[in-house]
C-alpha cells in the first residue's frame, strides 16, 4: 500500500494470470493456449502490415476486423466490438452495463461460484455489487437460479474452469427473463469453438444479449491479444462509449490485420480444433480408466480430480516433472486440476505421468472421505 | 442513449480522435505522427516475433520492454510501466492516483484550460473532480498557479496543442509542492523528444512524480500502440494494480518486441527527429514571414493563427486542397490550427498553399479586432 494510491487502487484485488514461464522447457498445459500454430494467412497479413505504415495510427473503428467478424458470424459490422483481448472487452462490458453501487438501490449481478476468476475483479474495479450462484453438485449451471431479479448476468459457455457447456435453451431462457427487466446477459464464449452451442444467432431476438469471443484459444493467437463482442447495435455503442473514454485505439495495426485474416480462415481452424477435440476425448477416456473423475468438457481443457489424492500434491508432482497445469486454491475445487489440451505427444507424456500418479492412490474404500463424486 | 447503459455509460463524453482517412490520398498533418518510418531494427524484431510462438500469451510483466526502457532512460525496470499506448497508461494513472468524488471531501485535480483534450474524459470516466487553470495570454503554463492545494496535477511538457515547453525548474517546483501534500504530479512527455527537458532524471527526488511517454510520436510507431510511465516503484505498483484488475496482458508479443527494439535504437531516432525539428524551425520561420502567429514549439507540430482570418475557413480550405490539419472548436483557440510536421516535401506543399491563403487576409489595420496577439 502507498499513500499515493487513491481509495480505488487500495481496494482492488487484482487478477493473477497463469504462469508464463520464460526459462525452462516445460510442457505448458496451464493457460488454455492452442497447441497448434495460428493460420499461415494470419501470419502473412501481419508481415504485410509490419511492412506498411506502422508510423500511422491504426483505424480506430477497426473496420477490417469488424467486417471479417460480421461475415464469418453472419451479423452486421455495427454489431461487432473488437478489443485488446476478450478481457478488455469484458472490462468495458462490466463498466457499461452492470450497475455500480453508487447508483443506489441496485441489485447484484449474478454469476456462478465456480467460473472465470476475473469476473469478481472487474466488479471490484467498477464497484459493482455481485452475488455468486453455486453450481449444482455435478458442476452444472442451473439456469433457473438466474431467473431472478438482478443487476445483470454473466457466465461463460462452456464454463471455465469446469469445461461444462450449458444448453442453448437455458441461455435463451435467462436472456428472455432478464431482458424483460432491462438487464444485460453476457455469454462469454471464449471456448465456444470446442463444443458449445453459440448464442450469436439469437442476438436479433434478444436486445440484451451480448456474446464475447477471443482469438486466444480457438484461433491460436493468445500472443496477439484480440477479442470481440457481438450484440445488438445499442449494446455495441455502449461499449464504444467506454472504449472512447479510455483509449481510442486499443488494437494495433498488426493485431487488426492478423485477426481479420484469422477470423476469415475458418477452414484452417476447423482442422486444428478438430484435433484438439479428438485429443480431449482420448485423454478424458484414458484418465477415467485410470480412476480420475473428468468433468465432461466442451472446451480445450479438462477439469479433473483423482479421488483420495490431494490436488496440491498432484500439481506439485507435475510441476516437478516439468508439466505445468492450473489449480485454483478455492473452496469446492481445490483438489481439481485444469489441464489444457496440448499436442498428442505432450498429452502422452502427461498421461504416462498420471498413470504413475494413480498407482499411488490408496485403494478405493466404500464411502471413503473425499470420494463423494462431484 | 439506451436503457441497457448504466449511469456511467450514459454520463460519459468520449474523446474524439483526429480523423484517420482511409480513402483519399491526403497530406496528413492532423495527428502528430512522425513522417519518417520506424527503426528498421524494430521492424526486424516484429517479423521475428511473428514467426515465433504467437499461439502463446505474451509475458504479462513485459520484461524485455521494461529492461530496454530502463537501460535507455537510466532507471530500474521496476520503475517502468508499459501500456497499450500512453492513452492507456494515462487512463490507469487517473484511476490509481487522482481521488474520485465518491471518496468524499476531495480537492479537484488541476490541468491547463488548453491541453490534451483526453484529460477531462478520463476524469469523467473515473468520476474525478477537476479544475482547469487558464494558460497565460501567450499560452504559457504559469507554474505558480499549481502551487495550490489539489487532488493532483497533470500537464504535458511540451504542452499540446500549443507546443510550448515548460522549464524543468517549474515542473520540479510543482512536484515539490504537491508532494508535501501527498499528491501525484503527472508530466505527459509524449512530445518530449522534440525539445522539452525531461523530468525523468528527477524521479528519485520526487516520489510523487510520474512521467508518461509514447512510442507514437518520436519513435514513429503510432500503429503499434505502446507507451510507458516512469516513476518510483510505489507509483508503478499502483498502475500494475489497476492494469491487473482490467486486462492482464495489454501488450501483444509483436508490440513488446518492436517497442523494445525501438527504445534501444536511439541513434536512428535521434537522426529522424533532428530532421523533424529542422523542418519545424524552417516552417515556423516562413509562416511568420507570411504574417502568421506561430507559438514557439518544442514539439513535432506547430500551433498557428493568421490574424484577421477564421481558423474554420483556413481549415476547410486546406481540407479542400487535400491537406488535413487539426482544429479544436473551443474558446480561446478556435482560430488556431495545429499542424503536424510532415516531410519537407509535404511542408513545401503546405507552405505554398498558406502563401496563397495569407494573400487573402485583409490588410493589417491598427488595433483591428481579432488581432490582439495570443
Amino acid at each position: 500500500m502507498s499513500g499515493f494510491w487513491n481509495k480505488r487502487a487500495r481496494g482492488l484485488e487484482p487478477y493473477v494470470p497463469g504462469e508464463q514461464p520464460r526459462e525452462r522447457r516445460l510442457i505448458k498445459l496451464n493457460t488454455n493456449e492452442n497447441p497448434y500454430p495460428p493460420s499461415p494467412k494470419a501470419l502473412a497479413a501481419i508481415r504485410e502490415a509490419a511492412a506498411a505504415d506502422l508510423r500511422l495510427y491504426p483505424d480506430p473503428l477497426c473496420t477490417v476486423l469488424r467486417e471479417a467478424v460480421a461475415e464469418t458470424y453472419r451479423v452486421k459490422p455495427e454489431q461487432v466490438f473488437p478489443g485488446n483481448g476478450s478481457d478488455e472487452v469484458l472490462a468495458f462490458a462490466f463498466a457499461a452495463f452492470f450497475p455500480s453501487a453508487g447508483e443506489g438501490g441496485v441489485r447484484p449481478v449474478l454469476f456462478p461460484d465456480i467460473t472465470y476468476s476475473f469476473y469478481p475483479v472487474y466488479a471490484g474495479l467498477w464497484d459493482i455489487p455481485v452475488r455468486t450462484v453455486p453450481l449444482t453438485g455435478d458442476f452444472s449451471v442451473n439456469a433457473e437460479d438466474y431467473l431472478y431479479p438482478a443487476g445483470g448476468v454473466i457466465f461463460p459457455n462452456p464454463n471455465a474452469p469446469t469445461g461444462r457447456a450449458l444448453p442453448l435453451r437455458d441461455i435463451l431462457s435467462v436472456a428472455g427473463y432478464q431482458g424483460k427487466a432491462g438487464r444485460v446477459v453476457i455469454v462469454d464464449e471464449a471456448y465456444g469453438a470446442f463444443g458449445g452451442e453459440s448464442a450469436v444467432p439469437h442476438i436479433g431476438e434478444f436486445p440484451n444479449l451480448l456474446t464475447v469471443h477471443t482469438l486466444s484459444k480457438a484461433a491460436s493467437l493468445a500472443g496477439l491479444r484480440v477479442g470481440f463482442a457481438i450484440g445488438r447495435e445499442e449494446l455495441i455503442q455502449g461499449l464504444c462509449r467506454l472504449r472512447d473514454s479510455f483509449n481510442s485505439y486499443t488494437l494495433d495495426r498488426l493485431a487488426l490485420a492478423g485477426a481479420a485474416a484469422a477470423v476469415s480462415d475458418g477452414a484452417y481452424y476447423h482442422e486444428i480444433n478438430r484435433k484438439v477435440i479428438a485429443t480431449r476425448e482420448r485423454v478424458s477416456g484414458r484418465l477415467r480408466e485410470l480412476g480420475f473423475e473428468v468433468i465432461p468438457s466442451a472446451a480445450n481443457f479438462i477439469f479433473i480430480r483423482r479421488p483420495r489424492l490431494s490436488g496440491a500434491e498432484i500439481f506439485a508432482a507435475l510441476r516437478e516433472r516439468g508439466i505445468l497445469v492450473r489449480r485454483f486454491d478455492t473452496p469446492r475445487i481445490r483438489d481439481y486440476l485444469r489441464v489444457s489440451m496440448g499436442t498428442d505427444k505432450d498429452m502422452d507424456e502427461f498421461l504416462e505421468f498420471m498413470e504413475a500418479v494413480s498407482k499411488r492412490a490408496p485403494e478405493r474404500s466404500a464411502g471413503g472421505a473425499g470420494d463423494e463424486g462431484y
